[in-house]
């Protein structure tokens, strides 16, 4: 029988209590940064403009001597240079005269726009002061973040690393995927395609092992050769068959947390830790796999990784009801038409079709014994 | 002067209507289509299951002799034979009795459940029957989509290819970042990398031409020489200024369908058409320029890759009033707290630090004078 019985919350308090934020950090190259979290606050080396910086094509003015200037009564200044948008407005000028206010006549400026002081001027520091914190320890870079440390000739940055996960499938009915064709009996390995795509997707670096039977010694070695991983993922035998050994390894190599959410599906979950690692144990049903990815792989990679990433969500209106298990946290797959979310009625956690006709999955609470038709909910999207 | 004056929606149908969907494929492994969209139906070549699988671990047993077994009634049977999840269910047996519910005593088992036929059994074909359409051509592929085609040992998929996208930025004052230190007046060519990096999270492949000064003869060139890409960006030289060509060589090697828009940042915007491949020209203010790529790359990129991604968003309440200017559509950067906005009052197009502090930004109609603290808006996010 399960060891323990969890609701969703308090599975996934235990898991996140036990996943630290990195620390570890690495210095890249400014341009490979996109996407990568800050590890340090970023203080500018220099002041952007560097210098005062003509914001339109023009002519570079004293604007004392624009006094009065007006559409039918233009002044005629003997003092001015000819500039372009980006380069400095040189002393003793201190604005620019637009093209379209402004004839040049030989030496001559006839201008019809009254200036004030700076007008049409970038100045030196207005953009970012140098000394001035521009980044701080993590942000999340994005590609603007990216053009402007480049502005700043700024050339590496220091990030925190890729949290390190290990991917252990197991099950003695699996296969490579293509080595042969399967057997009755025997099925492709292909959950751990889901778990690492998603892995890298959420910002980890994914080391998978080859299939491991179901065999408890091989199993515990697996184990024992990723504990220095920051999130070992170990994808089957996690249910309460006679070779569903992996509850009881947890409990003999460190801590069984949990074994069994109230979760429909993904019931046959267990975390634990082992050597300060946590250790997420996901049923081989690949939605309840799915799912169980969605619930609690991401937020410990995003803690771990010292990421707080949205998860990308649409507001829809159910097209039908929604039975649900009370007590149970439920996930539902469901399809969008527009703004309606037509909910995919398969209750089987084996059937990946059904995601494969869905666009994201809606969660009814424990405390619901399901949800209406018309209710307005919050579609989570398959990335 | 601007040729032409558009509105923002007038400029983009304009942009819209001459991107064409991409009609070339490739044929690419399975495990690399991630994010790229099937340019095939995809219909089974098999069941799944390929035979009736055990959904439990336990005894295959034939229920029709189960009949009135129950918790302290168990019936005897002695034709049985022990299975686990996944194995195939072997004839004459038609469903599994849960290892909770049997205890086997030598050759007879004791059953204390009443089954019916393919109680705990995952029929042939009951997750997909060979023939059967899996997948529509114009399906995005995700990870558990992946999963699945490889659970059906379709090693190969027929996508669209990444439409094709040349960036030629422009400017006699900008140097290649990093190439020497900038001098007054100079600037680094930094507006390419965020057009880069978010073309291709659209889903496209860049091709980035060198710096073209501000020369109409080399602009020619790089136009001529980029005019089988899919789509073509130019970075500067769009506005009004003397050596603002751009707009001028498109209406003469092609057709320039816009030259200005009202949009605030990003006035200084023009599309046109150069042997049949669109052409952008975007304003060479960064924040303009993220604009745009916001409002016309990625839409026509949604559309020339076969792609309706969704943009991602949040709702919020706005922390301050926004003013805006009526008859422009404006885009306002705002830094989320929580599910308030707080919008970044610097109107600057060149205020690259402004993004640096905002999660994204709200659009403002032509329709308002702007929006009042305290409202709820879509806060589209900087990916």
């Amino acid at each position: 029988m399960f060891k323990r019985f969890s609701g969703a919350a308090d599975a996934l308090d235990m898991l996140i209590s036990r996943s630290q934020p990195l620390q570890r950090t690495e210095q890249l190259p400014t341009l490979r940064g996109e996407g990568r979290v800050l590890a340090q606050d970023i203080f500018s080396p220099l002041s952007l403009p560097g210098f005062d910086r003509a914001a339109m094509d023009g002519f570079a003015v004293r604007s004392e001597e624009t006094k009065g200037a007006r559409p039918h009564a233009p002044v005629f200044l003997e003092r001015f240079e000819p500039v372009r948008t980006g380069m400095p407005v040189p002393a003793p000028y201190d604005s620019v005269v637009m093209l379209e206010d402004s004839i040049r006549r030989g030496s001559v400026l006839e201008t019809t726009a009254q200036l004030h002081p700076f007008k049409n001027v970038s100045r030196i520091g207005e953009d970012i002061a140098a000394g001035e914190k521009i980044f701080s320890r993590g942000h999340t870079l994005r590609p603007p973040d990216l053009s402007l440390l480049s502005a700043l000739a700024i050339e590496e940055v220091e990030v925190y690393q890729r949290p390190k996960v290990a991917i252990i499938p197991t099950g003695g009915e699996l296969l490579d995927i293509g080595s042969r064709p399967i057997q009755p009996g025997e099925a492709y390995e292909i959950n751990s395609i889901m778990a690492r795509l998603y892995a890298q997707k959420w910002g980890a670096s994914v080391h998978k092992t080859d299939i491991i039977p179901d065999d408890e010694g091989l199993i515990r070695e697996a184990i024992a050769a990723n504990k220095k991983a920051d999130l070992i993922i170990i994808i089957g035998g996690t249910s309460v068959g006679e070779r569903d050994y992996v509850p009881r390894i947890l409990a003999e190599m460190g801590e069984l947390l949990v074994h069994g959410v109230r979760l429909q599906p993904g019931k046959p979950t267990a975390i634990g830790v082992v050597a300060e690692t946590p250790v997420v144990c996901l049923p081989g049903y690949p939605v309840a796999m799915l799912f169980d990815l969605y619930l609690f792989v991401r937020p410990a990679l995003q803690r771990i990784g010292n990421r707080c990433d949205p998860q990308p969500k649409v507001r829809a209106v159910l097209t039908r009801k929604i039975p649900s298990r009370p007590g149970y946290l439920s996930l539902v797959r469901v399809a969008l038409q527009g703004e309606q979310a037509e909910p995919i009625m398969i209750s089987g956690a084996g059937i990946l079709s059904s995601v494969a006709r869905s666009d994201g999955f809606v969660l009814v609470s424990e405390a619901k014994e399901g949800l209406e038709a018309g209710e307005t909910v919050d579609v989570f999207i398959f990335e």
